[in-house]
């Protein structure tokens, strides 16, 4: 089965693109908890935390944006609850999840220079670099905070999860930045770094619920690998809206990708194995580097990518991982439990499921 | 009794300033695990972190430098000792709270656009601002899941205390960053900000390693004051070396505060309480705030700040910060414990008394 990607030709979709339930579900469960940790903070960064977090305008008013799709929290308390415990006992770790998966974007809108974010002016335009710096580094510790205060038995193992997550969502990023410097990177280094920009959290993030359900090692890592999996597909996704989102709804610039110059999966696969139309596409990136770059040029090197097979490659590879990642929970749904709690595991699968497809189908 | 200040008129010192034994003991012992730690670290930012750690030049290779005086770990683990515990079961939080410390050195030179510090080149200075805020970041993670993985009972507890530390460590370099865009702060002001970037993480390096030696909260808490009330001497000391200190041992500029225009503890009393000479600082400090100044210019105003009385305040200050730190001690002394960890306690805290004492006499 292979999922409709956005802006693909065939758009006659055998599934909705609507966000899932369990999102919205998800959001609900942890917004008073993330409203009372950032409470926390002092009166210096919490308006800017709050602003980029969707809740206040940067005069510090109250405003209704969205804050984000909540896919962590949502892969956290699902996690939770498959592995038959509650949702309500890893709100915590959603938390944190949630924090730390901010605290990466508003460093790395600092780092990469960009100016928005979800239709918005980024925390380091509005208020300089030293507070981007500060804000993110606040929600870092305030994620681990909260974690650790939770009470759990299992919050220390919970918190080693989410720290080791950062850590290679930081190394992720650092081999983005380095990858920026140099004219070749290959599809498996590619690959790698998106392990760790997008794969690293948020299959903590699943293996953090698992974790504070109280569930046996076995099950923490299935869904941990269930969650990296989402996590490579997430990346392909996001790396097909970088060239071919439609800005409205992603917020970001036409072929925002091409006009930044980013080593991205398909690019990278383009040039790599895309034939002429990849000699070609190396041509272009290699031309003119710093120089603007026309829409009919850019309209050209999107072109260069989809000739090269590279659209549909990243299509068939998302669709893959997530094909792997839901066929990953299957021997989940044999352990333990029996009732109420097993009925809910299940349909936390399921919801997992779902959201995995969700993944690839969404528009931004 | 009147501690003897840096670059102070009367040199006649009852106590000598060399390091205490403590401070070289607690190095030795933490060095192994905090070098296990960074080997963590990816190929990206391992040689970043180790560089700026003193173990490697900027190539990556091997030298031998100062990487700090480690008087965070030496307040671990006396402060196990003292609570009644083992040196060795402290140690992850002694790397933790060393980890801490230099994330935050890393991410301040960058915001402060520092270009030296120990001696050598800062890391955004050789790096490039991206990876100095990686490093930071990749330190602040690696801390947590040090200390988490190490399976002492009290980890979580431990992590929550490092966590909270760290929060008001940030909050303290956020109002450092906000009291520079301000003409005026009070002394109250400053001493918050102190309090946050300085006593914060040294009362949670106390705390942490009381915590992991299974202390009642009691004892935490006496040793959580300590460490604050040591931090705030500590950045009084470190405020009079900003002013008095000698360039060949510090490794900062002569009068670097002063041609900062930072708004230093001394700096803020002498505005707030200085009277004459103070008016005459405080037009000095508004005059040409952009402007380079001279030598003659710095000598003059640090002059002002002497004529004041403030450098007088903040030595006496320091002094009675340093007191209260080591009065408070002696209650712990009453606590619990028989024969050799009695001995082995009491001879911690008269230990952490020394090394609050090296606090105010050191020079760099």
């Amino acid at each position: 089965m292979t999922a409709t990607l956005p802006g693909s030709a065939g758009s006659g979709r055998g599934r909705s693109a609507t966000a899932p339930a369990s999102l919205a579900w998800a959001r609900d469960l942890v917004q008073p908890a993330l409203r009372a940790a950032v409470d926390r903070l002092d009166p210096q960064l919490r308006p800017v935390v709050g602003y980029h977090l969707g809740w206040l305008d940067e005069h510090g008013q109250p405003v209704r944006t969205s804050g984000g799709k909540a896919v962590r929290p949502a892969l956290t308390l699902l996690a939770a609850q498959a592995a038959g415990g509650q949702a309500q006992a890893a709100v915590p770790g959603a938390v944190a999840v949630e924090l730390v998966h901010n605290f990466s974007l508003v460093h790395d809108d600092l780092m990469d220079r960009d100016v928005s974010r979800r239709h918005r002016a980024t925390v380091w335009s509005l208020w300089g670099d030293a507070t981007a710096v500060l804000a993110g580094d606040a929600m870092l510790s305030l994620a681990h905070e909260v974690l650790l205060e939770c009470g759990s038995p299992y919050a220390a193992r919970a918190g080693a999860v989410v720290a080791a997550g950062t850590r290679e969502l930081v190394h992720g990023q650092a081999l983005d930045m380095a990858f920026e410097r140099r004219d070749r990177v290959s599809v498996a280094e590619c690959e790698q770094m998106a392990a760790g920009k997008t794969g690293a959290l948020m299959s903590a993030s699943a293996a953090v619920g698992a974790v504070l359900a109280g569930a046996a090692q076995p099950v923490v890592t299935g869904l941990a690998d269930y969650g990296a999996q989402v996590g490579l597909a997430f990346q392909l996704v996001d790396d097909l809206l970088g060239i071919w989102g439609d800005p409205a709804v992603t917020g970001k610039p036409v072929h925002s990708d091409l006009r930044a110059g980013k080593k991205s999966l398909p690019i990278t696969w383009a040039v790599e194995h895309g034939g002429e139309a990849g000699t070609a596409l190396a041509r272009w990136l290699a031309r003119d580097r710093d120089g603007a770059r026309e829409p009919s040029d850019l309209q050209e090197a999107a072109g260069l990518v989809e000739r090269s097979g590279a659209r549909a490659w990243a299509a068939a590879q998302a669709a893959r991982r997530i094909d792997q990642a839901t066929r990953g929970l299957d021997p989940l749904a044999v352990a333990g439990g029996d009732g109420a709690d097993r009925a809910e595991a299940l349909a936390a699968l399921d919801q997992l499921r779902t959201l995995a497809h969700f993944v690839v189908d969404r528009q931004a």
